[in-house]
């Protein structure tokens, strides 16, 4: 049995007690190195904290490795039960879909344990998950790579009073130039987009749109580390966001649409109080 | 302070350690009624499953109470830890936005524990989250209010290639006629939608309208006790679908825009085999 299972968002207290049972029983355990990087603040020495509730080790499986050895996971899992651990929901905002499909195929049975992911924890912010357009993907600007895709969509949910939840991306293993050149795996450092950036490079498409889907005085929410004991939610317009230092990843902004009166009232403990952009704690976590 | 935690989809084993910590600590738990009504399958004799895990008693909060009473235990939680135990996710369907707002407002730090809920949980039929349009809820159809607000989200999703997410009705605690007519509170049985009548009511609505926005080929996924052990996902036609026992509450119906084909992989492991709509379990669970 292949066990895909949900942590959550914030740290190792997040599994469920179904999701804690599953580890229990799998035989090997699999986890995502960008996730026990970025979501949980682990390094080789953190690991430990789930290793110790978990009781027994989990190997950290990188992009790579999944991709290469995906199969030799699956047959292990024929045999035994096997865990594959991911942060938040298994067909959350990244998805899992692949690794099932495979397993499918081999004829490995799965067993999914779902947990939060960014896709409803963000409800916190107090805009209604239903009232919500497509997702949106942020991608880093390169000097020769500019994609702007999302601009349309992003169109589209204001045009219909829409909301827009913009994922940020995030960088891990990346090849340098050099290592590409010599043939050598070497890898950047992992990099994660900051809503900073992320408004920037919206503005950046705006101007060069200029069909006015969104602009300076656009309100939005900026997320950082949903569901994390430290997370932060400021509302303001693009402009005072900019100004907001949001601290460590993961970050991710909301655009807000047409909002209804409970939907205003719950922005209005999340805003940004004076003119130098300083927030205070708002009392929700 | 008020805790407000999601319980997740499935049974009591669905709360997350951080969530059953807080219930650990709390003086007095509240839970909504209808919920542990529809989702857990708990009668007054099963709440002792969640009252044994917790360790303590459970006060169950119809929507009346919570209506009439909410500033009695928002004044409960000022002096000391009170839980609100919520199925999903706090923000997640059903939202309790306006509960936060009426904490803060009173002066009441307010703690969240996130858990899966549908909005993020129905990544299983293997659809991508981010290739959703809006939300829409079916209503109930009487012989004189037939809503139909959701057709031209349906038909704006479809146009866009997303997929549909249609939630369905539930009806707990709703006063009989007789009751209404002579002042005494007495109450119809709790109803919740099949998928069955849902496709019913959206076909005699696409007929009225005449647009094809959808029609009796048109491509979904009907959903049963979603996160539950005895889930159901049966893909096909709203024709195929029509013929389906999905058995138990709560269901669920996503109507599927356009397809990459992972997704189509997915949704083959779900489709119905033969022309007598049997479904076979697919080993996904």
């Amino acid at each position: 049995m292949l066990y895909i299972i949900g942590l959550g968002l914030g740290d190792e207290r997040d599994i469920t007690l179904r999701g804690l049972e599953a580890v229990k029983k799998c035989e090997t355990l699999y986890m995502e190195a960008y996730t026990s990087l970025l979501c949980f603040g682990l390094s080789t020495d953190g690991l430990s904290t789930l290793e110790k509730l978990y009781g027994k080790p989990i190997i950290i499986a990188d992009r790579e490795m999944v991709e290469e050895k995906v199969d030799n996971i699956l047959s292990e899992a024929r045999g035994s039960d096997v865990a594959f651990l991911v942060v938040g929901d298994p067909f959350g905002a990244t998805t899992h879909t692949d690794l099932v499909v495979r397993a499918k195929t081999l004829g490995v049975d799965v067993k999914v344990v779902h947990n939060a992911s960014v896709m409803n924890a963000i409800g916190i912010c107090g805009l209604q998950l239903y009232r919500y357009g497509e997702t949106v993907s942020i991608p880093f600007f390169t000097e020769t790579w500019r994609p702007d895709s999302f601009y349309e969509k992003i169109q589209r949910n204001r045009n219909l009073g829409l909301h827009t939840l913009c994922l940020l991306d995030i960088r891990v293993k990346e090849p340098t130039l050099e290592s590409l050149c010599r043939g050598r795996k070497q890898y950047e450092p992992p990099r994660f987009m900051t809503i900073n950036t992320a408004i920037e490079q919206l503005l950046e498409v705006e101007q060069k749109h200029g069909e006015s889907a969104y602009g300076e005085d656009t309100a939005c929410v900026g997320i950082a580390r949903l569901g994390s004991e430290d997370q932060m939610i400021v509302a303001g317009t693009m402009r005072q966001l900019l100004m907001v230092d949001f601290g460590k990843p993961l970050h991710c902004l909301v655009m807000v649409g047409q909002t209804h009166p409970v939907e205003d009232e719950m922005l209005e403990f999340y805003k940004i109080r004076s003119e130098n952009s300083e927030h205070k704690g708002n009392g929700i976590s």
